[in-house]
């Protein structure tokens, strides 16, 4: 059911970083459901986490791993289970996974991230997970992101990845992205996970800008449901196996150059979500333009995304505008005047400056909503800037899978 | 559909307020969709509105007869058209009502406050309202309230009404509210008006605080879906026709008298709204125990409230208590400590100190969902602060409903 969505296809290996993947039966029904990720201690490692005070055990540990070492070597990804709610015993269980790992590997414990994503509540299969670790150390490959793409997924409907390459002094660099996600940002069930792998060569303080950076303008612009998951994380690795000259600092053409492509890959794998978003039939671009700054822009195209008026009406194609404008109008910007504001959904001028559109027709209306990609643009004529945020729409098989997800 | 509720009926006349309602045509079907509500200029008035920046054109303009003038004789109410996203010409629509109504009743036109409630973006039938003055102004009755009740909702299931009386000083004194809201809080369909009336004698000072202490507690604490009315609205009107001893002041033993009961009146009308959610098959009453300040008892109870994920869980009677646990978890509260929380379904303890509690069973769980009116404590162990709200869950009917508003 996803909106203009392929399965992840032809990613390309980055070297440097090997994969593995395999069924270790955390699901009843055979699927594969844990990968493992490995590169070289030398990789520089950046990640960012959900902000959810609710934080399941693989993100509390994952994190302290990456404050307290460096040289880490693996990230360790179940499905099926988001060990979550699980206590001090999901801390313990988490930590389980990553000695046993580390001490087939011949490394810390400190060298592995966890990462988890499934169901809330119940107790991590840890002998399961360990039992699979000879298997998955045994067959990793540079050319297994595909195959990882599959055993990292949930209620997706089909895998996400990309791959993109750019050229630094000369020399090929890639980025290979893969994620999962069932289109919420910011959901209970460990919704979105991202592996990000490149061989570009970066010092870790401008990869962690450089993620931080990206994910402000690409994870941190979806929203499905606008809830919150407890197991949210972003990882992006360079293992500098390129070649070319390290890029350390933040200034530079070739800094500028990966900079763009990551953003490339995450805005892709960030949309893909939305697009394979529980129940979506409309992939949405909301641009709030004319801002008087960032955030009023935000707020605005966060109030319109989450609203479930707004999003029944485009599940129904039906232009109904007066529930954008009262989304506009509770977004909480100060002194905003809705007799300022336009509004398009794709080429149609609906609203001008607060009011139907002289030429707007409601059939004009009805076939601009049509379509299963709309251009929502929010036009405030109050300053220079703009803010853009995709969302989906709000079905009945919404409310069915989320109703029924646990039976 | 609503939840445990039964139509308004036998509501109390209030001495000094009358009423009368017709069918305007302002709905293609036949259908009661104007009222009006007469007292006399002595009385105090009280209001307050929805606070979307996008406001109809009646909230417009009733606010600036509030402001401007005291002596106010009349509501005029219509359903089937929020004459909001109209621009000036809405606000000229809404003032040729009131100076048509003030012209047949010999009054200021600032001594009319208009309320509107319907679809967005549609011209008011100005005509059509104007030529029901003769018949509405030659059948007001103090009587009226119940048959008021039927003309000023819109996809309610059923009218909203209470009547209450209390002794003041040996006197009985009377207050009757009607409401329609068809369970969105903040909705874009003009969705929450409510009026109230009693024969109680109060300083209008006095009357502003006691409506705006008790909306706080009472309107201001239902969530349906989250979006906000452009239309919201509540009036209380005080004839003083009772003849106790006018309250001057918010602090004598009448005052609490008037305010409690003003305030059950009020919680019913509000209560009301919810169970008649559209869409709603539960009632739920979220109560956040043991905070360290109001606002984050409030912060929590509305994330749960707002969350898509957590109500679907509802919908499907599912203990689904991660999800109420991340809704917990990005409420926003500083240094939240999950691991001190614990979570009641009606009487069940499903999470003691973060996690599921020992006892606790999927089944007990399951058992306690199955209710239709579900109390939900969230104890914090921070405080001694303490905050409820009033919600619904999301079910497939809200999402037929309002993709299928307009068609």
């Amino acid at each position: 059911m996803a909106v203009g969505l392929k399965p992840a296809a032809g990613l390309l290996p980055v070297k440097g970083i090997r994969l593995a993947s395999t069924s270790a039966g955390i699901y009843a029904r055979t699927r594969e459901d844990l990968a493992l990720v490995e590169f070289d201690e030398s990789a520089a490692v950046s990640a960012v986490f959900t902000r959810n005070d609710f934080s399941a055990a693989p993100v509390i540990v994952a994190r302290k791993h990456l404050m307290q070492y460096k040289g880490h070597r693996f990230c360790l990804i179940n499905a099926g289970n988001a060990n979550a709610g699980t206590g001090s015993k999901g801390v313990e269980d988490a930590m389980a996974t990553c000695e046993n790992l580390a001490s087939l590997a011949g490394c810390k414990t400190e060298a592995v991230l966890p990462f988890s994503t499934g169901v809330i509540g119940q107790d991590l299969p840890v002998d399961k997970i360990t039992s699979a670790f000879p298997y998955l150390m045994g067959n990793l490959t540079e050319t297994n992101w595909n195959k990882c793409s599959q055993a990292i997924i949930t209620t997706d409907t089909m895998t996400k990845g990309i791959s993109k390459q750019i050229d630094l002094d000369g020399i090929t660099v890639t980025v290979t992205g893969i994620a999962k996600g069932s289109g919420m940002i910011r959901p209970d069930m460990a919704t979105m996970l991202a592996f990000i792998g490149t061989d570009a060569s970066v010092d870790n303080k401008v990869l962690d800008k450089i993620l931080n950076d990206v994910v402000t303008t690409s994870f941190n612009r979806i929203c499905v449901d606008g809830d919150m998951s407890t197991n949210d994380a972003c990882v992006l690795i360079a293992t500098g196996k390129s070649g070319h000259k390290t890029i350390s600092a933040p200034d530079s053409d070739n800094y500028h150059k990966l900079q763009d492509v990551v953003n490339e890959v995450c805005t892709h794998l960030a949309t893909a979500i939305v697009r394979d978003g529980e129940g979506a039939t409309k992939f949405i671009c909301i641009q709030v333009e004319q801002g008087g700054n960032r955030q009023e822009c935000l707020d605005i195209a966060y109030a319109i995304a989450t609203s479930p008026l707004v999003k029944t009406a485009f599940f129904a194609s039906d232009p109904n505008w007066g529930r954008i404008l009262a989304a506009i109008g509770r977004a909480g910007v100060t002194d905003l005047n809705i007799n300022n504001i336009s509004m398009y959904i794709n080429d149609c001028l609906i609203v001008e400056k607060g009011y139907r559109a002289t030429e707007y027709t409601e059939e004009s209306g009805k076939q601009a909503m049509k379509s299963d990609e709309l251009l929502l643009r929010v036009v405030l004529d109050r300053g220079k800037h703009q803010e853009t945020m995709w969302t989906c729409d709000l079905s009945h098989e919404y409310v069915r899978i989320n109703a029924e997800y646990r039976s």
